[in-house]
């Protein structure tokens, strides 16, 4: 503990005070970093609460500012750091316009081709003070060469204060590791684009009545230095479609609670045309999982075809004009598809929700 | 009258020579504006051309601001002017990135509720000086209260420096508003939107193949202060569109030529989600013809089904690197209702050109 | 010294081990701030150079986070910081696409009714790890209340380090109290804004020939809560223009110098159409002073004339590929006001050219 706080303190000392010598390779401005932004109109729904996709949004940015800082901290081939996963990540509180969001990443592991970056979000109103903590977010990125996309360049290792940061850090990183082979296979086996219901004559409540899709071309503004897109545009669009159904489904004011691993195994070109679709999987009472999907044509000037790039599981909740959770109606599922799917969803929800409580326990105990 | 004319008069000439001294004073400002802004990576293509959607954007909004300052400019109820329609318009030659946008608006006609405003685009080179002449664009605007949305104000009238000019809007108001009447009745029949083709199983150069869709959820930046759709955010998303499916039919890099008249028979409100779907109808040896639909979905907040908002033919071109335009590949029309579209496209393509030539031989006789 | 240091210090430590007890009352959150983000093709012309505008929107967007928190960092009346007046600025190296832009601010002094804020921007490659100094800029603001916009509120005066500290700040105070007074004067006497020069009439270098406009229709995205256009989008069109002039003057690429003193004496309502207008009033041998006007619009929902929000001399440098300052074309001066205004501005240029000198000698003799 005490190094990891000398450390910190000195990032942020040298910042305060930069003409005076803190000393040299403590490589701290490599590894920790943080950004504010006042919430604007168009960063909120009607109801005033900021998307969940913004706050990832910069919560990616974030991330990959510090890791291509990281990654290029010695000398070598020029890099870029593309996002290739985020872990589950919750949102804990909502955040308004009007509010400051506070962004804070750190470095927290290096393997040897890819960087664990954690993203604290603060929502801070400025006029009354208060601050809330609205997310803590983990992120892996891959350092591509800025020369040649398709090469991964080795990460520069980082220092550890504890050896045990470096042994859990380790673990994190198998862990992550697995989970991305197996949801490489499962997004193989590509499902039919969720398009364009025709609501009139869906009954309300079942999966086709809320099925949402967006359909967005990409500018340039949406990419990176490489010319493809950042993981946090698409992961903004993808929270937008979500959120679409889910207010399709419950006709309220809803918002993100939160958002499951999401791997980014394919990258997305400049100029390509990408739909998002999105479909609900699961409703618990005050809770609606929807399971979300990133296919990318590259229309023009590629003979490839359309493909799958990202997959994830958006949980939402309805509030009420007070702010407090208001029950869901429940999910109407019609085909065996729909029944297996929603079978899946509970039990991801009663996985997450024991997890919770032992997680809870642990800390009655401490 | 005399005022009033003579400040008119001087506002044209002070445009047209203004060298000279025209006085102070004469509330030009109030009929005529002018600004310019430079096009940007966002407001173009791969290639550097500047989306015809983004001059129409920049063409209404002039249009929307000169209106609603004219409608505003006797006392009586706070106005907000609303676009109702745009005449035919044709994109005389492409606007490149780093090129500043000229674009000057004027009111032409006033009708008892509407604005007919004449608005001009010259693009303009400010490292050579060289100055192209891009559009000339002509609007329609509906003055609607700012207390209640659904009541349409009377516009105060305009003082014409000849005679002839108010006899000549008329003509164009009587002509337009019978378009108006007829396309709303064409419209009110409901053809189904064209989404997500799967083009693994389509051939080239058919219907199908090129398809295209663009979903987007409204925000508060698309909107008027009233909270309806600006109808240059509607026309950008057409033409981008329209350009896609262009782009997927010729693989080459494609710019817009014209756009058919477009009457906004129905207004979009903040919130909904509009589909923007475009087909292709007709090729002919160097131009292709899309129709573009609009639909509003106001999924949450209304109890209103989806509906047709808008619909417009846009024509496209294929140009080479050189700037030349291409040869098009024929469009393969399949079922009845495809070949009947063609032969209707190919109705159009020969009336327009036929009035293109008598124009041009009206001009070399005078 | 010391206590300035430790105060950033505790600030710091305190963010990195918030379980730790730091002290209270130490008021560290409400004076400094720092934010990032990464440029893209949008925030910069065709050679890949950040607009200037990008950068002071960016700024002001840190200095009224900063101000807005400590104007309420005790109870009393909830209010929001309104942009009052920006010290002259210098641009000391320009920024490029795919930098990040690194931005602090810190309060410096408070009066009894303003916050002066200091406010650095770095520029960083990430790819490299070079970090420049590009701006530093000092800002004032004023406390409005949310419940009523013209109601000026009290500042909590901060504590200084040193005695000297808030003697330099109060003297700071009164040069700009003074500098605002004058302004205001001046800014009365309301010339003809710029419109629609016919520049194929006029001769290269003339001062009509570069004469540039915008036109902006202030959206919800532009505004504080107040409702009111934030400081920085009004300084960000303010360089677009500034640009244009440039750009059309030298037909080379242009990078904003610096910004004199600005002062904003109106406040500009949401729903308002504001005129940007600029024209080059001085040149020297490898600069461009261009004088640029705000006036706003109230067109709608008030029965206000449009009014001169805001004025500005920007001063632009053209460099060549390499990034080397050009020789600037001399501006040719027509009229009697015109040659008035070339004098005025070379009177600026000198006295800023001898206050550096100055500095520089004051440098070297320490």
């Amino acid at each position: 503990m005490a190094r990891q706080l000398s450390r910190w303190a000195i990032c942020c000392l040298r910042a305060a005070a930069p003409g005076l010598d803190w000393g040299r390779g403590t490589g701290c401005e490599l590894s920790c970093a943080s950004f504010g932004r006042i919430m604007r109109p168009d960063d909120a729904n009607i109801a005033g609460n900021v998307h969940g996709g913004t706050i990832l949004k910069m919560i990616e940015e974030a991330g990959a500012i510090i890791s291509t800082r990281h990654c290029n901290s010695q000398a070598g081939e020029p890099c870029v750091a593309a996002l290739a996963r985020v872990e589950r990540t919750d949102f804990l509180s909502p955040m308004c316009i009007g509010e400051v969001a506070n962004v804070s990443a750190e470095i927290t592991y290096t393997s040897r081709h890819s960087v664990e970056v954690q993203v604290n979000v603060m929502s801070e109103n400025i006029l009354t003070g208060a601050k809330k903590l609205t997310n803590k977010a983990t992120l892996w990125y891959v350092p591509l060469s800025l020369k040649n996309v398709n090469k991964v360049l080795e990460v520069p290792p980082m220092q550890y204060a504890r050896k045990e940061q470096e042994d859990e850090g380790k673990k994190r990183y198998e862990e992550q590791k697995l989970d991305r082979l197996e949801t490489k296979q499962r997004n193989g086996d590509l499902m039919l684009p969720v398009i364009n219901p025709d609501r009139q004559t869906k009954e309300p409540h079942t999966v086709g009545y809320s099925q949402s899709s967006l359909i967005h071309l990409v500018g340039p503004s949406d990419c990176t230095l490489l010319g493809f897109v950042h993981g946090g545009v698409t992961m903004k669009l993808m929270d937008e479609v979500a959120g679409m159904g889910a207010a399709r489904h419950c006709k309220t004011n809803i918002v993100t609670a939160s958002v499951d691993a999401i791997n980014f195994h394919e990258k997305i070109k400049k100029g390509c045309v990408i739909t998002v679709s999105g479909r609900m999987t699961f409703t618990s009472n005050k809770s609606m999982e929807i399971e979300v999907f990133v296919d990318a044509d590259p229309f023009v000037d590629e003979p490839r075809e359309r493909y799958r790039a990202v997959s994830a599981f958006f949980t939402y909740v309805s509030l009420s004009k007070e702010g407090k959770p208001l029950p869901v109606p429940q999910l109407l599922t019609e085909t065996e598809d729909e029944k297996r799917r929603f079978e899946e969803g509970k039990g991801r929800y009663l996985q997450t929700k024991a997890k919770r409580q032992a997680q809870m326990q642990q800390a009655a105990q401490q």
